[in-house]
């Protein structure tokens, strides 16, 4: 059975709508049945009409597609909802598909607020609805070998972690011409306190989270705005202490002129080293005490059920952002169908085949919160310019 | 409009079905309404409807199939049938559905036969239909830039050309054991009179024409079976004769023992170089005469707008195998609406947007059938051990 | 004509020390005539008689070698000496031989306290004499080219650097194994008050000034201490404020498992980054602002005549550590020659022969002494836990 | 004992001479002591001048030097020669000083015809002198290293071979406009009946030869000229087979514009590949069956002797083409005293000590004449249009 969502945001000019759209079409678990793409109803519609939705359900706005879809019946309505908004706009859309039963993919960072990020993670325990946050780099087949082998003891005991998200795209004042995609992250008001945290430094805060398992205890943050004129945080260095003193860095930077992408993550252990880089998906390098490296492929070397679950094509034929981000989509749809349809059958159809055996495999609500607090915690630094206690027990 | 298709082949165990599929679902311009997954009339209808079919669509087999779609009024029959049969089939498959004013996406090779491949050309000339041959590494964004970069006269006049496909996983006598992937490409029945080149030879011989827009008109073939037991070819060197006397070597290995899917094309001119490699698809070297390297990046450093229309991700995400497959189901999409639909809007919609200007980029008929003269040709010099004129007009 | 010197340490189990003979073997203007190449007299006339020294200056102590050196005729005694001993030494060797008037080459880090470092300042100021300290990896011919392109404005505005150097050899207790190299290193008394500063973040700091020009005004250090029973610090991270409050990060761990020497330098400006790794030394990458990259390789793609002069064969016959460490003694034995031999001929020989149009080009007493008011800083943020006034006016 | 050698060739404006005298200073076991290094006495001298050369040891011509040397005393005399000179003269000048009981060591490649190159196997034998031909590459550690790998077993049955040396400076005519390198590498006169293959193809061979042991049984050449006016081949490829029937592919191009050094050896066999590339010679590529790639680097993770004993520096520390051309000379050292010093001491002090227990490891004047005939051979079978038979038997 095909699920079926419906998205709030992602019309025109936007970056991760088509991307949500994209990944939640290519294994042809998830079907788009109704959207309000924009805060302007004409063209909310308009863009519902080119992605060939019915036109009852191109909605003007957000609020009218939540009323509407509660009155469809129960084989046409949404499973889920997927929130591609301006952050603000994160925690009351949510809010309100959750208060009709709706399961949620929301985009990072989760809110904008400690105090909305604990009130989902509250409604999402109060309503057993399934509820997704788009850390997608999780999705990597990689990234889950990389969390098998830390987790499975490969390097040792976990000793130093270096993480780091560049990007080069705002080393101009982008947000003062017209970009769109600027302008509201760099405004607090939309973007969240903190613009190169939220935007990046939340992925990079997750993906050593979900690799090493290990939680932030305290920090010490170095948050600077670097391009003049610029209303928000455009570069970070974040010193971390991790669970049993475990040493960190994080790194997150938009102004690394020439940058494209470049999420990295390097975990030092007692008998190893590990390293994965976000441009390179498709390839592990698993550093040993003798200074050789095992490079693992992607389907090549890989041992980790997750990793081989996760993946469509043999090795060699690269897979890449999208079909990470697909990962989450089927993850999110074992879930849906766990709960509403008692464990059903999936569709799911990659070359390498098998059934899955894993729990669901996705960033939940708690993982969004754990981000909200991540950079809540920076910025308590940052003002107190003092180590700060990070640790935190979710509502 | 989303098109409707139906599949020949692809059934359970397939690589290549699942493939298409997930190819053309990515952009949401095709939707999978039919198929004859498998000589097994049994297994084709299961397979049909754990793909979502409607059962009556989920066919017995393709002549079955071929009869029936036939009948279907014309809102409900497929547009286009894919292909993904052993190669003997490509040829009775593809003309029975062109008989009936269907489509045709094939996989590579065309057919078997010089013959067969002809045939194909001039019943494509003669109905007018769209016939794609699935080429697919020609879709990448950075092959496309490629292309443009050495037809725009970048590195000059071209002198010298390297194209290498080398794969590992025959190394070992795989069709003894039972492996159906490997059965029927050693059995030349089946598979065609040279695995290794027919498999992935032809692929770099039309990667290396489509980048350099050069034909080749001499050859001599060094065709090997490496591998005890083995009936078919699985490593071959061809030295290449190209238009204007300009010098090549194609090289073709499935015994190279750890390679995964290493296709790579050097193109050396007069005054500079390139170097691309599917393994890392997302980047283009260009061999400046000094020595130093420009590295583009897709979507970051490209100038060729078809390059740009190729691609859904800013550069630094990376896009992969299934991205640029996808990209010929788009272009496919294309030429049948132009043909069938008098040029309808098309509900492309990446992330960079913009309208397609360029006429329909997919290898056609054509572009198959010089594939199949090319082995024909590599097969009569190893016969002859000698040079091989290879020049011909196609029919 | 070939400049005569002696070496202090670099006796049996020694690394730096043959590596100082064969950088200044290399191009044939120096030439080893004395020694004292340990504290253990008889090992140490053995190990000079080994080295093919006359015996009467295979010398059983330092302070043997500085009287007896003293006495030989001008045309016999030594130009320089040579100081390979653990750190501690480096002050009081230096001095003795300074006060003779001989020219000194020191390893780094220059001395164990800042007062050691400005005396040593002082005295060079008031003899004359030529003081280098050799960090090494400022005579590779990209790092010279990466400075004159970050100099030249090629990177628009400096706003973000950030330099690692990662090992992994210390990730072992060594020094509780009677491993010599890790026992004085990780003796503060021998090796200085933050071990992996002295050993390693030095070269970071010192490479990271050299290519950019820029000094630290401030800092905030986390140094740590992460095998446990070792009595130094192993691991240490340092937010940098720069010249003009450009942003910078300097890392430095000993326990990075796996890593050999990955000294990496990356600095972001506003027009262009660049990124440079000592493992890769014959490529420099420069990032430009559209995401693209440009790779210049060693003698291929460089414009600066000092990258020029500083390399000995073409482009692609790959040069290493040693040449970039023979870069360091052709200069100073440029300088030494000025002072000594008024501006002699030099029988430096390179292929590419040419002669060296500009000053001397090695890091002096005062980059040594920069170097440890560094580790003063960091150790005083360390002990204060907060940030710290970093600039400083050397003597 | 410091050896002491003399050269012939190496003047100005040549190459590989101060390539060849730095490789011999770097380890101090040789000493540059006479040499004719132009065929223009007055510019000879000089050279010999510049060098440090005693006058009377800076000879007008080889001529006068093989008389010369031969009067002086034991002890001052050269132990060898050095020919650096072009290729034509390498045989009447090695004979010269072999006639004296002076040893060679010998540029490649070694001669220009076959009877020269019988000749001096022929000489050697005779006269028990050590003969050493520059195959430089094959000093490289990691080139010890796939040796000994390949020979123990580690990738199974060796089955496939690719190598390439691609060069792209030779894309212009040089040699029309004065460059002295290209003017007699493009004569066949002082060249050989081959540029390309005596210039760079003389490597690819040997370094197959070096790390597999298998000789050429068979060829077909496809030796071309690219570039208009040239009067010597510049782009070549060589079908081969190997001993046993190993399939093998040479390629040598000196007009691949934008190539550097690029010498690169493949090979695969039943069980595993491996990879190695001169611009990157720290690196070796192990190729697993299952796709996963093992990274060995010099001195991290290597495990052969051989290759232990070429190395001086640690891990990380990159050695380079000076590097591996120096251990020749080391090898040659050890011969040379060997036969003359009855096996006295070596002064050879890389930091990784330890004696070495392999014979004396470099190629010989056998080697070379391999070098030589495999010329010969290719172009038989250009001129045959045909597979050649290219095995034989040395003198």
């Amino acid at each position: 059975m095909t699920l079926r969502y419906g998205m709030v945001g992602g019309g025109p000019g936007a970056f991760i709508g088509p991307v949500h759209r994209m990944a939640a079409a290519l294994d042809g678990e998830w079907r788009l049945c109704a959207g309000a793409f924009s805060a302007d109803a004409a063209k909310s519609r308009q863009a519902g009409a080119q992605l060939g939705l019915r036109p009852d359900r191109a909605y003007g706005s957000w609020r009218e597609m939540v009323e509407a879809e509660t009155t469809l019946p129960p084989d046409e309505r949404i499973h889920a909802v997927v929130i591609v908004t301006p952050n603000h706009l994160h925690h009351p859309v949510a809010r309100a598909f959750m208060e009709r039963g709706i399961h949620v993919v929301c985009d990072k960072p989760l809110a904008v607020t400690v105090e909305e990020a604990d009130d989902l993670c509250r409604l999402t325990a109060s309503t057993g609805l399934v509820f997704a946050v788009t850390y997608n780099y999780c999705g990597y087949p990689l990234v889950k070998e990389a969390r098998a082998r830390v987790r499975g003891g490969a390097i040792g005991h976990v000793r130093k972690v270096v993480v780091e998200y560049s990007q080069g795209w705002l080393a101009e004042l982008l947000e003062a011409e017209g970009h769109k995609q600027a302008e509201w992250r760099a405004d607090p008001g939309r973007g969240g306190p903190s613009a190169v945290l939220g935007d990046i430094g939340s992925h990079a805060h997750h993906i050593m989270r979900y690799v090493t398992g290990l939680e932030v205890q305290g920090l010490f943050a170095d948050l600077g705005t670097v391009v003049a004129g610029r209303a928000a945080h455009d570069d970070a260095v974040v010193l971390l202490e991790l669970d049993g003193g475990v040493r960190g860095v994080l790194m997150a930077s938009q102004i690394a002129t020439g940058e494209r992408n470049h999420l990295r993550l390097r975990v030092y252990g007692s008998e190893g080293g590990l390293d994965w880089n976000q441009e390179e998906p498709n390839r592990l390098r698993l550093l040993r005490p003798d200074g050789s490296v095992e490079v693992v492929h992607r389907a090549a070397g890989t041992r980790a059920p997750m990793a081989a679950a996760a993946t469509r094509l043999p090795g060699g034929h690269p897979e890449g952002f999208l079909e990470a981000f697909a990962n989450l989509y089927s993850e999110v749809a074992r879930a849906v169908r766990r709960r509403d349809c008692e464990g059903g059958p999936t569709v799911h159809d990659p070359a390498t085949g098998g059934d899955k055996a894993h729990e669901p495999d996705f960033p939940t609500v708690r993982d969004g919160a754990r981000g909200i607090h991540f950079i809540d915690a920076a910025i308590r630094s940052q003002d107190a310019d003092a180590w700060i206690e990070a640790g935190y027990a979710l509502p």
